[in-house]
């Protein structure tokens, strides 16, 4: 974290001057093996070609989700970050990818394959990618081999894990082994959206999942590690929570409340919801100033992180600049920007 | 709304000087009816003495809350009121009251009977009551026979209806000859956290239903209304939201982007959600200053209601208070506090 770093902008390999770190960005790799013996396998993925930058992902015979080869294309990446001011990008799956549903043995060899994917694009990057990997955390035994086989091995920074696991909500003590390891090894917790609940809630087409879902998952997702004090038995653990960690902060006053108003809620938290809760990361993907602002007052000024969905086409497009519209302050805008993200990847020298 | 009531408080009946109103306000009747014939009906209450000022509800042979005799005597509301500033209070049925799970026939006289031991308060509140009755909407011409009733025999100025009715948000079109009618009477529709979604997410004790399940689900029931259209097809319809719309604000710049972002979304909403939401009004049950003022941003200085949850445990003790901290504006604090309630009521002179 060098002052000189910060004042000579310029002096950073292949030419770009760019300072920001997004932590929130996602990989699908350009086509999966099929699996062996030409078995169908429950949730397994496929591509599908839909034109020369783009193909479908299908999953159980139906198109998932058209993505852009810039979620597989090294190159493709590295002239999107020059455009945006982002200088490195933490790469993770595509939430979908997690296989938390799929057959184990199965879901195993598809975040094995993903997370070779997502080295094989860092060691493409001259520099500008590291990796969060996937974990099969239907069995947490498993996971913690995968997590010690990124960590080790493809010198990943971290793990990106659902906001829940087959519906479990992550704060669940059965996780807390595999928290145990992460604190251990020094490994950074993304906590991104997937298979969202509250689907039956919603009013209209598929994006919506997407859309409010997220978020709503998101919330619930980090309201269980408060009220499963993680934090308290893993102060050492860094997690963040994607989409500015979704409803959460407007939970946020009527928990801290209900702490107090509830004796059965202040007999299983042992310390306040707001003062945990300035232990947690988010990123910054809410596409509003105000929010934003609220954000850093809830959370505190080091701990939101710059974070886009990049390559997905529902993203933040200028993640500086959304920064910058929301704080006037030149070091908390680099905090915001980028040290903050160095710290919670644990990057002395990016 | 004459400007001369607001220059001589001192005028206002029984000697009370305050001017609030607060539109979030529960009624549980002393006790329930047996169902004829000794019938048993699931889901139909019974009251059970719990001490000299308290009752539990018990519902299928379990206690489901003990409440307070504030629940039910005018007197001890009236207390309570002066002491907290509050002139009116609009009394709704405790949600879990609305019945819409209970078997058809004994739900409508549930709603009955509920809606008249509210009207019996009203009635003896030496004019500082108004009703927000029950409508048993799982059957929406049932609901509309009730809702002729309590507004034009029992003179209520609305109805409270559930964020879901059987986890259908309301913004489905099945509700929509409900809305109509609504419209049509001129009755304002109070929207109630009630069963809400999502509760195999929370970690901890049964009081997380209330504390994190009940903003989410209110959430999720604004944002039906807009990807619904429900302000464009009766835009005359007077929609307010509890506890400040749950998580509604926190979802609303995302679904502004995912409505740009999203041909499938754009098609159905015809307009944006941020321009939708100003038509919206939420109460003030937020417990946090910061979030009290986002609200006024995001949904307009005359569409925010104070609103307590009186007179259950967990609510806001000093809502004039909670205002006026944030706020120092006169005329801002004077709408949230009373004006703004006044246009959603109906009422012309309280």
């Amino acid at each position: 974290m060098g002052g000189a770093e910060k004042g000579v902008p310029g002096t950073f390999m292949s030419g770009c001057t760019c300072r920001g770190i997004d932590v929130h960005c996602h990989v699908v790799p350009a086509h999966f093996p099929a699996r062996a013996n030409g078995l169908t396998v429950r949730g397994w993925p496929s591509m599908m070609a839909a034109d020369a930058c783009h193909a479908t992902v299908v999953i159980n015979d139906k198109p998932y989700r058209t993505v852009s080869d810039a979620c597989w294309v090294a190159k493709r990446r590295l002239g999107d970050m020059d455009r945006t001011g982002i200088r490195v990008q933490a790469l993770s799956p595509m939430p979908e990818l997690f296989g938390y549903w799929i057959e184990t043995n199965s879901a195993c060899d598809l975040v094995r394959y993903v997370n070779d994917t997502i080295a094989a694009i860092v060691a493409e990057g001259e520099g500008r990618f590291v990796g969060l990997g996937g974990l099969p955390l239907q069995d947490v035994d498993l996971a913690n081999l995968e997590l010690h086989r990124i960590v080790g091995e493809l010198g990943f920074r971290g793990v990106e894990i659902g906001s829940n696991i087959n519906g479990v909500p992550i704060g669940d003590s059965r996780f807390q082994p595999f928290f145990a390891e992460a604190e251990k090894l020094n490994a950074a917790v993304f906590v991104h959206a997937v298979r969202p609940t509250g689907m039956e809630r919603l009013l209209g087409p598929a994006p919506l999942q997407q859309v409010l879902g997220y978020p709503t998952d998101v919330g619930l997702a980090a309201a269980s590690v408060i009220t499963g004090g993680l934090l308290q038995k893993f102060p050492k653990l860094r997690i963040a929570f994607s989409h500015g960690g979704g409803t959460f902060a407007s939970l946020l006053p009527r928990l801290e409340k209900g702490y107090s108003a509830f004796p059965a809620l202040n007999e299983i938290m042992m310390e306040s919801a707001a003062v945990q809760a300035r232990r947690l990361y988010v990123d910054s993907l809410v596409f509003d100033a105000d929010i934003l602002r609220h954000l850093v007052a809830v959370f505190g000024e080091e701990r939101v992180l710059l974070g886009t969905d990049y390559p997905f086409d529902f993203r933040e497009k200028e993640p500086v600049a959304r920064i910058e519209e929301a704080f006037a302050d030149a070091s908390l805008r680099e905090r915001l920007t980028f040290a903050n993200a160095r710290a919670f990847l644990g990057l002395d020298e990016v």
